[in-house]
């Protein structure tokens, strides 16, 4: 067990490594040379065009202007000085709700580190059931121990003190959650009922449209609601399956960047034409001229999607059965997506629309039956990599044993056998393969959610948030507290009493104190001291902009900011809330370093979100039902675990006290969602009428039709080459600007626990996302 | 153990038990004077009018004509005869689908018994377990018991046989099922877009109407919809606090019913005026006059009726925040039932309006917080009263002993302790008490689901029915099998480990089979047959017709057949679907008595349903949900029996082949709830929108306004005196016939173990049911 002193020297150690990040950040921000990478969102907003210092060619490249130097903190404040709304009308509000998850958890976690640290600490801390137990039996006792529940004698009355306190926490926590439900309700609403006019406020998303053999889709779908829906039935765009189509965009694309790449390199050193193999990574194969074997490949290419492109727009069979259907009235609209159109409720399945750059357009076409199906498969698929995960990765570990190796390559055998090697082997490559399969597992969630069919990227993230989330409380939470793997905690679960799980896992929970503070100082403060750091798209940019950049156009898209990855991101923070919950009551002394967890966190994501993210979709904070929903989980697992840990304290009668907590808080669940989900999920007709008799009133003349004829067209239709003067465009113009940010989408550098660590998966989900 | 013998004795009593029942039903039926018993319904339709033989003043009362006693089974086949359509249209879309859950049973249960017979029989046959356990051990081991699983050795290979089994079973029943669940949706979307008009169609319910300062809510609700639904809002009809009203007309119709006994009395005997007693239940007080007083009394009560009537019509405290908004189409109602009207989910709340006779007036006006609070109480309290019901019943119980009587009326001592009497109290009193209770259970559970807040009597009824099931496993079904009470058995199971729990409960059903056996035969068999001898309310009509009966109007209410009680009825079916599907794989011999019982039951309330039940409200079959998700509810139940029960026979290698099939069940649980659900909860709006063409093409003159008008005024502001006489108005004015009918309105003889059992819930309900 660690002392307060161990505490102290690992805290110093982090703040130490979480200081050197903020300098390293204060110092690279300030050269010119990196502004794209820090201040992307400014160019991207079109608000900033070259680096700030004219001047010497130096200058152009290092600040050396020592006084801005000094102030080398001063971001801090900056990020906190834009007030909300503004925030809003800059960011947009999914990232503004993000940061208000961090608000929540000072909201929660300072009043109750502050009830907890002057009552639970000295009820604690008088007993001296510890010193007594070090005297009987040499057990070693820490300070941080006596701070403890440990420290509280068995059958002690003072359990009633944590009893009141477990019921203080929880009416805290609730009632913080419900002020925060409601406001972002309203946040949520006056966004939706915000003046601009936006394409999917009149815009329904229908699937599955049974087939006809008298009438083509576009047909039917017109006929259908001329029919059911005759006074607010406007125009419509049918889906079309350009998913081969947008592959090929997408491959011309990654030559050109190669024939970018030999152009300049020829343009560098004119003496020598660049030659380059055909063959896999350019390692066999013929030797060809790079700029001219790249310059006939894009011929090529670009005749095959023109070929595609006939065809999608001509072949009955590149037509889905699904259509945007457009109304002449919002009003119209929430009346089409909230109702039921047919008897077959399988068949016109009406939905909202999200924005036109939040679809998914690859899942627009799976059949309803098959959807079901691969729900199915995907439920069952997580249940196994939860629980059996560490099968494969134990395998590949015993692969890259030493004795593995040699048997798979007995030619590098001396190799091997050197003591250097040997050592690294031994010691790196089975952490290595579990680090790899940690690093890659929100890409694999994300994966499995594209599988089961949903069709916009929010909601994708928000399926691949919760499974991440269940994998965590599982794997590191329970997997911590319990020694063993996942599988070996279930078997062990299923052969105990329902009444002694609690009890198993409360009893570890005041002995892990220490490991979470150590985990959190190195996760929660160095980690997100890292995030600001940026080091790999620093290093991208760089990397881009010697090798690739020619026009202004490339610098932009090198520049690619990435969004907040909310899939891997809000999981995490919901981690600390679960540990916040569970150690309130047990040993307050964890609070404080959460506190200030959720203290820094918010500066540093509200610095990125002003200054870096770009977000790839506005969801308008519909992913707040599951934040709430979590924060819920956490409070009834930590009541449970409190319960299971005051049992075996023989504090017999403070127990049945603590049985209406979990009923209570499930009861708040329930009353919470009936009362705010809904603004997440309807849109309410009042809100609708509204907004169509001001707007009525206004523009009279509006051509409506015109307006949306195109909104929804697949993102491959769309020009390629107006999409990037499109980003330059002014705030007037933001439906076309939605539109065309969409063709140069790039995945979320995905923040995880070092800002280097998140690299890898950015290439794996590039990939698998066949969009240009 | 019973024997095959033993059950055999057991089969003949309760087959001899059940035909004593239906003679005397072929008997009685034949009589005249019991014409009005057991043929009311047609009474009802107007089709019947006077007992059918004229003739001799005996054969008024007595059917002489012998010929007719000889084929006294003559209904059975008569009951069949009708087509479904036909039945539909004669009862009712909630009859005809009720019996289908029969059907179910037997469509389900046939095949399985064939099957299980030809395979799972002979494989548990040829083993000689229990014999070698006989020899050595001396159990007894009966011959049912060889043909059960406990024949098959440990370890042996032929539990695959059972596994085979248990799949074939599974998706046998999930195809009955689900073609099952696609027959009733596709019956009641007929039903619901069967050609009448109904004013349900074009109301919905509106609740929750905000508080205004300058607004009446009537005024309040006409701007509201006429901004939000301009073009399709027609009228509204706001409703009232009527209950206190209520509660003086019923009461003035008792007083009536005490006018006319004592008038009939002094009719028959003119030489005495009647005298009674004013005090409690006439025993004591004043003696008066009983006809001068109960005329004055009456007289009074009309006073204060009128008055009360006035104040409800002016006093704006007695207008509660709701009302029916009726629109003028389909269409239009279809939208505001299924949408949000505004930001707050909590105000406006809109839903489908039930049919008028449907309506639970006294729970309109509850507000939403409170519905909140009211669902956490109950569950509260049903969890108590399940687990914990044994006690106030333990406590009546020790009440009722010899010495608790004894210490309560001490002067009673003498003829307590006489022997016989004695025998009586030791032997009776504590087995009446446990009776009296379970006898009560259901409306114990209708006064709970009251309280909840349900706004329409069949939602009342479902909640019951959900209750009633919960209530039956817990403590019909664990609590036969294992011994001790409910809290006993949860104790136990909180202490085992999720594993041991089936398993426990597994090892015991084998042992439990013959007291199953004898249960169906008991409950199901002469129980059912007794259902239809219709005991109570033979006795009922005759006291009424002897006492009361003065006009032919009385006579139609003495013979008030009451409806069949969905929330005690539906319940014990299930009871049966639970026992099949458990004991299909352990002890097929059981199956036969199930398909017994489902066969008799179906055919006598197919009987009870075309001559004597009245339904006093029409759902369209909106409680089918329920009985699917029970009917896999007791799927998965049996499969993690069979799970427990083989992993104590050490087939280890089998049971991990039976875990696929509880989560196969659950997901083909959503498949069949998002495929079929809807068509429960939403009206297409294709289907709106076809109706509303259709009848603008056929009656573009008429006057919806006029027709929608009164639809759903509060049934005690309709005329008193012209309920009766509506009765018997044609099928053509069914609109008022529906309203009016609400008037006279009875509740359901519940149909519970026998037909005597059901009796004393009557009363109960009736009083507790404050409506006229």
């Amino acid at each position: 067990m660690a002392t307060l002193a161990d505490i102290g020297v690992s805290a110093a150690l982090n703040i130490l490594g979480a200081f050197i990040f903020l300098i390293a950040f204060a110092i690279l921000r300030l050269q010119p040379f990196n502004d794209r990478v820090y201040f992307p969102k400014w160019y991207l907003k079109g608000l900033r065009d070259s680096p700030t210092h004219g001047g010497a060619f130096v200058r152009k490249f290092v600040n050396l202007d020592f006084r801005s130097y000094i102030r080398f903190l001063n971001w801090m404040p900056e990020a906190l000085k834009m007030p909300e709304p503004e925030l809003i009308e800059h960011a947009g509000l999914d990232s503004a709700v993000y940061l208000r998850i961090y608000l929540i958890g000072l909201k929660i976690f300072v009043p109750i580190a502050l009830v907890a640290w002057s009552v639970l600490v000295p009820v604690n801390w008088t007993n001296d059931t510890l010193d007594v137990a070090v005297k009987i039996s040499n057990v070693t006792a820490s300070d941080i121990d006596k701070l403890s529940i440990s420290n509280v004698p068995l059958k002690s009355q003072r359990f009633w003190t944590h009893v009141v306190m477990a019921y203080a926490f929880t009416f805290w926590t609730c009632y913080v959650l419900l002020k925060e439900y409601e406001k972002v309700a309203n946040l949520r609403l006056q966004f939706v009922a915000s003046e601009k006019r936006r394409p999917d406020q009149f815009t329904v998303l229908v699937r599955n449209v049974p087939p006809d053999p008298d009438e083509s889709v576009s047909e039917l779908v017109e006929h259908f609601f001329l029919v059911n829906h005759p006074n607010h039935y406007l125009t419509h765009q049918v889906v079309v399956n350009a998913n081969k189509l947008a592959k090929l965009v997408k491959k011309k694309k990654k030559l050109q960047n190669w024939l970018d790449y030999y152009q300049l390199k020829y343009s560098r050193n004119n003496s020598k034409r660049p030659m380059m193999k055909t063959g896999f990574l350019g390692l066999w194969g013929e030797k060809v001229d790079g700029i001219d074997y790249h310059i006939s490949e894009i011929e090529k290419l670009s005749k095959e999607i023109a070929e595609e492109r006939e065809r999608v727009v001509s072949d009955p069979k590149a037509i889905m059965p699904a259509a945007f259907v457009s109304f002449n009235s919002r009003w119209g609209a929430a009346v089409c997506a909230q109702t039921q159109q047919t008897r077959n409720p399988t068949l016109w399945l009406t939905e909202w629309a999200s924005e036109p750059r939040d679809v998914y357009w690859q899942n627009l076409a799976i059949p309803y039956v098959s959807l079901s199906v691969r729900r199915l498969i995907m439920g069952v698929a997580f249940f196994f990599l939860t629980f059996f995960f560490m099968i494969p990765i134990a395998i590949v570990q015993s692969f890259a044993s030493i004795e593995g190796i040699e048997k798979a390559v007995p030619f590098l055998k001396p190799v091997i056998e050197a003591k250097f090697i040997k050592s690294v082997i031994q010691g790196f490559l089975p952490g290595i393969a579990l680090k790899l399969f940690l690093i890659f597992l929100p890409t694999i969630l994300m994966i499995m959610s594209k599988f089961e069919g949903f069709i916009s990227l929010s909601s994708l993230e928000r399926r691949a948030a919760t499974r991440y989330y269940l994998f965590n409380f599982v794997n590191v939470f329970l997997g911590s507290i319990i020694a063993g793997t996942a599988f070996e905690q279930l078997n062990s679960f299923l052969k105990q009493s329902a009444n002694d799980i609690p009890k198993t896992i409360g009893i570890a929970i005041p002995k892990k104190a220490t490991f979470f503070i150590t985990y959190i100082m190195v996760d929660g403060w160095a980690g997100i001291a890292g995030e600001i750091l940026m080091l790999k798209p620093l290093i991208i940019f760089h990397l881009k902009n010697f090798f690739l950049v020619k026009t202004e156009k490339d610098r932009v898209e090198a520049m690619d900011p990435g969004s907040l990855g909310f899939n891997s991101g809000e999981p995490r923070i919901q981690f600390y809330f679960l540990l916040g919950l569970v150690y309130a009551t047990v040993t307050p002394l964890l609070l404080p370093f959460i506190i200030v967890f959720f203290a820094l966190a918010y500066v540093v994501f509200r610095h990125q979100i002003i200054n870096v993210y770009n977000q790839r979709y506005e969801s308008a904070a519909a992913f707040w039902p599951d934040v709430h929903r979590r924060i819920i989980a956490a409070l009834i697992i930590s009541q449970l675990l409190l319960m299971g840990l005051l049992s075996t304290k023989k504090a017999a009668l403070s127990t049945p006290f603590l049985i209406a907590l979990p009923v209570l808080t499930i009861w708040f669940h329930y009353f919470s969602k009936d009362r705010y989900e809904s603004a997440f999920v309807k849109y309410p007709l009042q809100e609708a009428m509204m907004k169509d008799t001001l707007e009525r009133a206004r523009e009279p003349n509006l051509n409506l039709k015109g307006y949306l004829r195109n909104a929804y067209i697949h993102p491959v239709f769309k020009g390629e080459d107006d999409d990037d003067d499109a980003l330059f465009n002014n705030e007037e113009n933001e439906n076309v600007l939605v539109l065309t940010k969409r063709q140069s989408r790039r995945n979320t550098p995905v923040p995880s626990k070092m800002s280097g660590a998140s690299s890898p998966s950015l290439p794996e989900v590039v990939q698998e996302d066949p969009e240009p």
